[in-house]
Order: C-alpha cells, then sequence, then structure tokens
C-alpha cells in the first residue's frame, strides 16, 4: 500500500508531500458522469461494488495518495430515522424541518444495520480494491443540524444560528443526538477498516468564535475524544468552509489534522496554534488556469506545509464539475515532484 | 437634524452610539410589505416620492440615526448598459453573463441620466424628509462582477475567482470598468446630497489576501482615494460578508468606516490596524432571542466599540425578513441608553 498519506500525518515524513482532492469522485470524471446517467448518489452508494469502483475512480485517473469513500454526509440521517432526498441544484431535502424539542426526540439512536451497506463498501475497498488508505467521514453536528433547521438553501444559517443562541436547550438537545450519532457512525466506518476520518463542518463557518465556543466546542470534543479513545491510531481530520476564524478554536482539539479552506494561510496556522497536520489549500478556481500559473500558486503551498513540516495537499474547497481531469492528474504529479525537491531540500 | 452618526465618525463623540441596520427597509416591515404588494423593488426606486418614503420607514418605526437609501446594489447598471431582473428567491438575473473581452466592450460609461431618479430620490430626502443623515451606497466591482460572472446563484464564486486568476487581462478591463461606474455612481449620489457613501463588497470574502491584493486592492484604492478627493468630508465605509481575513488590507485604504459581519471581532479591529470607526457587528440572528439575551450580546459589542474610541451599532448583516419590528425598536433604545452611560463612564 502507498503510505504516503497516513506516514506524513503519523510523524514519519515520507519526503513527499501526499496529495488527495476533496470532492475527487464526482462530476469533474466521464466516468462518473456515465455511472450518475443511471444512478442516484443513494442508489450508488446502496451498491457495495459500485461504490467502491466509484470511490476508487480518482485513484486511477487523478493517482492521488487517499481515496476517501463515495457518500453524502446525509448518508447515514436514515439510520436515525430520517428521511432525506438530495434534489439537484437544491441539496438535501427533509419531509419536515426541525424546529421543536419534539421534533429532535423523534430522532432515534444510530442503527448500523440501516446502513449496513456503507460498512460492506469500506470491507470491499480496504480488502480488495485500493492500494491506498481509505478515508470515512462523517458530517458534523451543526452542518447537519444548518439542513434540518433551515428547510432549504441559505447563505445566511440565521434561523440554524437563530436557535443556538435563543433555544439552548432544543440545540444542545439536537446537537447532543447528532454527536452521539457522529461517533457510533466513525466508529462503524473505523471497525470497517477506514485507515483515517474526517469530519465535515462545512457551514459552521456561520457562526462566530463565541458561539463556538459556547454552543459547538463542548460537542465537537466529545466526538473527537471519544473516537481518538477508542481508535488511537486512526488519523482524525477536521474541515471547514470560511473558518478561518475558528482555526485556533480547532487547535485546541485532539485532532490529527486541520484542513483549511483557499481563504486561510498555512504560513500563519502556526501563529493560531495549529501543531496539527495541516491540509490543503490551493483555491479550486486555479483549476482553470494554465499550468504555470497553477505551478507558482502550488510552490507557495508547498513551501509553506515543509515550513510547518506536516502537510497534505489538496484544494481548499471541492473539485467543481467543470475541472479539467487532466490537469488534475499533472497537479498531483507536480505536487510530488515539487515537494520531493523541497522535503529534501529541507533535510540537508 | 440627528447629527450622531456623522459625529461619531468625524471624531466629534457624541456621547451616544449612533444605529442604523443593514437592510433597515425591507420586508420585517409590514409598510413595506404593503408596498411591495404592488410594486417591484426597480418600479418602487423609478419613483422617488415612495422611493423617499420605504426609506424613510425604519428611521420612524425603528428610530435609526441614519438612512441609507432604498435600491438594491443593481440598480445602476441600467446606467452602463446592462439590463438586469431581480427574481425573487434568485437575485439578479441577465441576459447574458459575462465572459469575454468582448463583453466587457459592451459596458459603456456610466450615463447619470438613466438613473436621474436616484439623484431626485436622494434631493427629496435630504432637502425635506428626513431628519437623519443619509447613506448613498454602490456595489463594489468584486460583487457586481460577480453576478455577471457567474450568471446564477453560487456559494462558491469560482467562475468569478477563476476570471481573477486565469484571465488578468479580462479581469482588469472589467474591474475598471466597473470602478469607473462606482466612482461616477458615489458621486452622482454625492452631489445630489447623501450625507454619507458606504461600499457593499458582500462576496468579496470569497477570495484569498493574495488574490485581494493583486486583484482587487488597486481598484478598489482608486475608487476610495478619488471619491475622498472629490468628497473629503463625506464619510466612506466599506462592508462585506465573511471579510475578517481581507479586515487588515481595508484597514490600509482611506476609508472613514469599516464595517464587520458578526464573526468579525471588534475587539480585535485595533489589532489589525483598523483606526477607522467600526461598524457592526451583533449577529442578526440575536433578534430571534429574548430581549436580555440580546442586551448581553449588545452590552460587549457596546463596551468594545468605546475601547475602539469610535463606533456606530449595526448588525453582522441585514436584517432579515421574520425579523420584529417591536424587537428592533427596542434594540435602537438600549443601544442608545446603554452606550450613553458606557461613554459617560469612559470619559471620566
Amino acid at each position: 500500500m502507498n503510505t504516503a498519506y497516513l506516514d506524513m500525518i503519523q510523524g514519519n515524513n515520507p519526503g513527499v508531500t501526499p496529495v488527495w482532492y476533496m470532492r475527487q469522485a464526482g462530476r469533474s470524471q466521464a466516468a462518473y458522469r456515465k455511472i450518475k446517467e443511471k444512478y442516484t448518489l443513494f442508489e450508488i452508494t446502496k451498491q457495495p461494488e459500485l461504490c467502491a469502483q466509484v470511490t476508487e475512480l480518482p485513484v486511477k485517473e487523478y493517482g492521488v495518495d487517499a481515496a476517501i469513500l463515495y457518500k453524502d454526509i446525509m448518508s447515514p440521517m436514515v439510520a436515525i430515522g430520517v428521511n432525506v432526498d438530495i434534489k439537484p441544484g437544491v441539496g438535501p431535502v427533509f419531509d419536515t424541518p426541525i424546529r421543536r424539542m419534539g421534533d429532535i426526540e423523534r430522532l432515534h439512536q444510530f442503527d448500523p444495520t440501516k446502513v449496513d451497506y456503507i460498512a460492506k463498501t469500506i470491507e470491499l475497498l480496504t480488502e480488495e480494491v485500493l492500494d491506498v488508505p481509505l478515508i470515512g467521514f462523517c458530517g458534523a453536528p451543526f452542518t447537519i443540524a444548518s439542513y434540518l433547521i433551515e428547510g432549504g438553501p441559505t447563505k445566511s444559517y440565521n434561523k440554524t444560528r437563530g436557535m443556538l443562541i435563543s433555544e439552548p436547550d432544543i440545540w444542545n438537545g439536537l446537537m447532543e443526538k447528532l454527536a452521539d450519532m457522529s461517533i457510533d457512525y466513525l466508529a462503524m466506518q473505523a471497525n470497517a477498516g477506514a485507515n483515517a476520518l474526517q469530519i465535515f463542518d462545512s457551514w459552521v463557518g456561520a457562526v462566530n468564535s463565541a458561539e463556538y465556543e459556547q454552543a459547538i466546542f463542548p460537542h465537537m470534543k466529545r466526538i473527537i475524544s471519544t473516537i481518538k479513545t477508542r481508535f488511537p491510531n486512526l488519523p482524525l481530520a477536521m474541515n471547514g468552509v470560511g473558518t478561518d476564524h475558528l482555526v485556533h478554536i480547532w487547535a485546541k482539539l485532539p485532532l490529527d489534522i486541520i484542513a483549511l479552506d483557499w481563504r486561510s494561510s498555512i504560513g500563519e496556522a502556526k501563529d493560531r496554534g495549529v501543531t496539527q497536520t495541516v491540509q490543503g489549500n490551493l483555491d479550486p478556481a486555479y483549476l482553470y488556469a494554465d499550468t504555470k500559473t497553477i505551478a507558482k500558486a502550488v510552490d507557495e503551498i508547498l513551501l509553506d506545509g515543509v515550513r510547518h513540516g506536516k502537510h497534505v495537499f489538496n484544494l481548499g474547497h471541492g473539485v467543481f464539475p467543470e475541472a479539467d481531469p487532466a490537469k488534475l492528474h499533472w497537479l498531483t504529479d507536480y505536487v510530488h515532484e515539487k515537494s520531493r525537491e523541497l522535503w529534501a531540500r529541507e533535510s540537508h
């Protein structure tokens, strides 16, 4: 197995910066688009062989050093009794939004048998298909809650923060249920063989640091501490979009990896208290540019990563559908080649 | 005239923190909703008397210390030859998105006669209607460009940053045209009698600081320097959403006011080099809470403002439609009362 990704995080510097891309299995790939013509996301994830194939696609096409399980952050909802549909161009849609204590009481304990196809896909991938580590993941309670509460697309997340601020009992009740789900769901993935885990708190950048410390941090700490106690050797990552103002708080959590979006500075991560491996953070919009322009931006990120000491290369946000696969393949090769040079120079 | 807003910014501390709210004239008001049953936003803005009435509504209903001209950041587009429609729930929509140099060449110089109703509304408001200062405004080039380029709703602004990164000539051509428009449009509002100006760069938080410095800062500097040279006594403000990582760059611009969203810290503004008046920044989601909870958050913001020395109270983002007008009125009174106490204590 190519262990560059795990080695980097576990402190055995492989002399090369490992690479993977958020949303690497997706619409930028022709093979994926062809599969999506026949099946929805949930239909793919319910078929372990097909889901494993989709998960593996970018490993073959882009040459990345890690695979991330193909599924949605809403995939486990069915296992706590929430029916969800993913509407193209809209996102996750639920029968009823969550607003009252009664709505929360309807959420039941995570039932792994309801999503046993996820465990099966992980087993298939790690035992047979992949020759790189597999990253399992979950959506964090705030981000899941934002979908449950808003009940539709939003840029502001006012209703979610409204509950956080004005209904602390309902908020904490919901966070506790979702934190329980996160723990059980991450544990299921770890037990099935996932080699690393990532928590996607995609929209938590909508809260300020005071709101985070008070209403979110305790729940995140419980999830992360529990998982690290039960699976001490499994790398655990956290990421979000527009979360620059929260990174100094994340740094206090027992995480192994802190992923930065394209607006954060890897160079400043240490100043903010980040001792963990940093992951990121090329602006995905660079995929529109020529390779010379991309290389210049990548060089700076790699140098920042080498100076930080522990770095996994990634985009600062997901691969977008129009991204050119050839350019992503070139990018992987370029990061490998250039980072070897930089780490070698560093060690002299 | 109630000059608390102007006095605070111009260094004559009025002993009270002035208040206004972004999107204070809007769907939270019953009188506004009634007018909107009959007229679209553009129809309102084309009728100076009606538009003045809408602009004044929150001054009467909420007791704020400044009015902001009712219109959209897309209102001036018709004056450079761009037809725009505002689709409810979607936002501004254009005939054709801007992608090529040819698209930019079609944009012509700002023709003030095409939006003379805006100047007329300002004259009416400042000469007859208002007893508080009137804030005129424009959308900044990046934010206007993002609508022109994306051609539809987005959370990522990938296409906009894609042009910024990969097509610097087209990008700079577009920025120059839109900066010219901003200057002419702000000057028109100043000449018509606006007492202050604000630049809304709502979505510029989508770029990182390196992209901002290279591709946006020079254009913003030209707009702001030109306006400040021509109207040295007119307060000029800037705001954005999720722009915490850009505030230290804004601090270098000859602005009078830097508005912070609810995720930025007024307390840290000085550390970031902000010598200007700070404006903000109560999380609007507090409008869902009881007055005791709101008061606690407001107290902290007011104290930060007093410590900073120059502060205009506002929300950290616009008033949302479900906000309770009675609570906004209470909030204005509370800010006045509490801040009087704090400034008086400060001066002893």
